[in-house]
């Protein structure tokens, strides 16, 4: 994998039957959908991956069929977060073994650390870890943050090697870049999130994104990563309206925080990518009315041949 | 297990060597120490028994040792509270294989889930579950709360036995006591997390507590709750002033929110309860300073052959 | 007034015709209410008499009514909680003018502060103060909590002779409770804000309760406090429930943090201790609908002649 | 004044000599030195300029003598974030009559509303100002967010002009801003709380920012404003370092909340723009051991004659 991991770095939806069965075929089918689509990496088990409801097993089956259909096509990273240090460990040696080329951890989210003790969970943790680890900033589901202070201070082991952030918050994002580019670390890639600001990100300095959308369409945030690399402004300010309008329409059905979820699994199935939007327990997929309000939103978007026309 | 389960229901401290070792002969020496003192049942891997910090090979022999060191004498509940559906069921088939008596459960903590949703996963959990069980309530580590009338929904399940709070908040047990009560549940059990509250809470009318202060000194919680049922209140007061002692001394050391769980630990190992107080990743034992202030703390207790006087 | 302050002091709701317009009338009827009831003290401007909804010039008419009704019969405690410690002080003197006998004062709540800070600024603002002080710990609020160590500081002043929590968190208030027992600081009031827990807070040594419902049934929580002073359980477990049949319906109507607000006003105001039970911006009162229903859960309540039969 | 606006509008930090005094020389030299800095209004009132800690006869000082310092030079917004909509009137009327330009309001910042109850508030407000409004947005202060679905119902009124947003979640940022621009509101004007991500906001489409660092360095965000609307991303890029080194080091020192307001006020002490830094309770200012660090973080920068070399 180069250094700094450059681009957009899709966080796969994992493609499931039910609770206990892997839909492998669907996996094949969007994974060759992305790598079509021009993305620059493959993000597997992260919060769209809906790693914490997998079981193990199927943590490790994923793992080993992505890599088997990815080929080495792509940089593959593996989420490995846990509340287990031993249970992360365990990921990791599974993703190594299985030729993955990164490896993505947020803090452990069942006790909140304060940040002294988050620090020191890193650095016993890293040492132990046979790849790359890119931190991954998640404070809405594990209730803390990285401040910049403990990334700078995890950044001085070079084996970690970025972060991706999903928090929102840009002055955070700013901050932490700014505190990394302080150290000299180049070689760091900072990764944002959110879909929505991707553009904005990169444009002033990110090495790329993590973009759920890019499931579905993944053309459209590979054409805003370009967009923002050259900056041609006029082109980001019209890719981004349609981004807008995906966020505002597919992830902003039903009341509940797993919105965005069942958003993207029930479009992706109403394109096709995979077959069934089986949702993971603790969560349910759309029934019929909330999967016709995303049928209708997917319709009012100048989708031609499965893809955007932008 | 007779229905309602009534008494002190110590939460145990899981005795480590490291990360990966159980110490047996800890575990051995606590769980007949808490016999000793009088408890009612036996509950192991909550939070204070650092569950997610566990490896699931772990706590499936922290279940099997438990069980097997019990031989019966007391209920055994264990806590199979996690992300995935199908590893909370798959602990909880070990647990009934061991001869546990009931299960307790916490809401998924890495994604939030609403209350129509919250009760949904439990009506599909429950019915595949081999054991009663009991509903856990930690909002502050889950991020969500059990409405009191998402409790009533799910009490309509006969399995569902019991509630343990963890709140602290007076109000929500209050209210979920007279949601129960109304709906002519009289054999389920309303645990109060807390020990700083568990006297005023039985006195009200709930079954008991689950204190984790009772890993220290079973004795002390143990004669509130007798004191309680009896309605012994000059006896409560006298007792409540100890056990506030020891949350403002033993409790109270450091500034982060670990500070329940180290030193707790500390004071178990310090008495002899158990040989170290390893504290499992996340987190990290006290120092030799933090130790002697624990150390303080308890020689200012009434301490007579291992026993609080009081 | 007597120290410590004990028994129940309800917060007056605030009788109003519109935003502008005090009812007079009505506050006179509602005081003579809840004098009749046997109420041991009046506190106004509190969260449930909307202080920090009504203007300047109604605060201190609220003050002057208040005072010149009562004529001396109970003690009168003044909300003075304010984000400018200028306008703090000058109502303090209004109530100092008019004749009240202590104030009351929640943290100020646009900006948050540190605990330093809070102490800092209580050091500074009580020798301000003309009459005697109790602290408001309201969180939900206000964002701050006095920490338990915060509140043993401010206790050093004389001038500080109680604190009253609204925080529901029945640790906290038993934490609080030890740290100003340990001081020896016998004249400290403890009351307690929520009446579903007040019951069992005065058992356990708090001196009594600020309770909301007893604008409607004073009769009821001060049955409440002297069945928990004198230790009568059985009489306790009795009232609770009604005290637990009123949260649950009256206060839990609507959706929104609102909701006790509404009810109680619409309640008081269906029972003729109040007029109009308008609710001052930014809150509305109930419609038709919800009117019902208060009216259908005040009917399931023993009432006659505008009392309840307990 | 010309809709939408455009630009930096500085939240003009309030120069104290004590709780009670407002330092007038010190405004004057305030409000000149932002214009000769080039900004393009003056926001007075707002966080950064203490509103709420200040006493209400001072609230009104500081608005008439910044509209007579400023004489019509630039557009003047007036803060009447207040928690009692009868004391917001007031000093909406209060500006209209000095000739202020516009009105900022957040919501009620004590009992927390939900949306519709928040919707309803400001329906029952607008109509009832003298001048046009921006909405504020302000969560960590006040509790509650504007929901886009919540301004793009305000936007139906005319007369609400724009939003401010201070939430740092860009997510929201660039959702409210789709959400308006759907409405085909073109006048609306969309202005960035935090300096640290004005420049990518207005890139994307935002028409400004507030940005307390203007009080300090006008130049240096005016020229933020000025590259970004040229779509000059090198030049921003240059510009943002400076922006991160003052966000990281002047806004960063103590542990408090408070940082950056205490270090903001303190910086344009040091720098001459203002004299004093008196902070309003419940705030203190800086203690000459971090005034060492302000002064040293300044000296850091390339400052002569007491503007920024960029």
């Amino acid at each position: 994998m180069k250094q700094p991991l450059c681009g957009i770095v899709p966080p796969l939806v994992t493609p499931l039957r039910d609770n206990e069965t892997l839909d492998v075929k669907s996996l094949e089918r969007l994974i060759n959908h992305l790598i079509d689509g021009g993305v620059h990496g493959l993000f597997i088990l992260g919060t769209t991956g809906e790693e914490q409801s997998l079981s193990y097993s199927m943590r490790q089956q994923m793992i080993r069929e992505t890599c088997r259909i990815n080929a080495g096509r792509l940089p593959v990273l593996v989420c490995i977060t846990d509340t287990s240090l031993v249970e992360s460990i365990r990921l990791a040696d599974v993703a190594a073994e299985c030729g993955a080329d990164a490896l993505v951890s947020a803090p452990p989210y069942y006790f909140a650390t304060g940040q002294p003790e988050l620090a020191q969970f890193y650095e016993e943790l890293v040492p132990q870890l046979p790849l790359p680890v890119f931190l991954y900033n998640m404070p809405s589901h594990v209730k803390v943050s990285f401040a910049p202070s403990t990334v700078a201070r995890l950044a001085k082991m070079p084996q970690v090697v970025g972060l991706k952030d999903s928090s929102a918050n840009a002055v955070y994002f700013q901050s932490v870049m700014y505190a990394v580019r302080e150290m000299g670390r180049d070689d760091f890639s900072m990764l944002c999130g959110p879909e929505e600001i991707t553009g904005e990100c990169v444009l002033m300095g990110a090495q790329g994104g993590v973009n759920g959308g890019a499931n579905m369409f993944p053309e459209l945030y590979v054409a805003m990563y370009d967009a923002a690399v050259k900056g041609d402004i006029a082109r980001m300010r019209h890719l981004q309206h349609y981004i807008m309008q995906i966020s505002s329409s597919i992830y902003s059905i039903g009341q509940h925080g797993s919105s965005y979820l069942k958003g993207l699994k029930c479009a992706c199935s109403l394109l096709g990518v995979i077959d069934d939007d089986f949702v993971a327990s603790p969560f349910y997929k759309f029934n019929q009315p909330e999967r016709d309000k995303v049928q209708k939103a997917l319709d009012a978007l100048p989708i031609k041949n499965g893809k955007l026309e932008i």
